[in-house]
């Protein structure tokens, strides 16, 4: 159904987007044993490219990211997950979405633009 | 200001959402090139990895993508561009959106879920 040999290594992008309001979270990747897993639990998994392995997102915080649909782009080779984010937030850095900076309008600097709704120090000692 | 360097071949990818809509539109590959140009013209730019050359979004069908505001994520290796999509349609099949399908509820098959907004025979013809 999707074209995993099209990425490198097996690997497609993932566009994670709030169900509810839209706004994009994150991206990550997916090969296909995180994709079978993903649809077989309900909750979004993806390989991690730092630790190289299979990740459940939110085994660590306990911020899963329940699936509500999948949507496929053109060329099968990138899909959106579109989901509920439990613990309110799907970013390491406490920030609701991995997007929390904006480029200036001078396109000189990021400006950050909300705060983060938890302290990742706390979340992340568990 | 983003981190080229950790992609493939210096390539990150573009999420591109409707400023209006918070739809997802596409997904795109982008080096520094394409983001000097962007950031130079407020149209986006591409690598395309199909043709190996800079893509003006655009330059066949007309349907440019102005960049309204720009999101950078946490490792700085991925970003959304907000636009207004010129030619009310982002995807080469005269969809709106490249993910035009929807998995359906047992996992089983895509399902179309809108009609396209443009012929591609006639506006790639020109």
């Amino acid at each position: 159904m999707l074209n995993f040999s099209k990425g490198e290594q097996g690997l497609l992008p993932a566009i994670v987007q709030d169900q509810a309001s839209g706004e994009v979270l994150m991206l990550a990747y997916i090969n296909e044993e995180s994709w079978r897993r993903t649809l077989a639990t309900g909750k979004a998994h993806y390989w991690s490219r730092s630790r190289n392995k299979i990740w459940l997102k939110g085994e660590s915080s306990g911020h899963v990211q329940l699936i509500c649909e999948i949507r496929v782009d053109c060329d099968a080779d990138t899909v959106v997950f579109k989901v509920e984010q439990l613990g309110r937030a799907a970013c390491h850095t406490g920030h609701r979405s991995c997007f929390y900076r904006r480029l200036s309008a001078d396109g000189q600097e990021l400006e950050v633009t909300d705060s983060p709704v938890f302290d990742p120090a706390e979340v992340y000692q568990k």
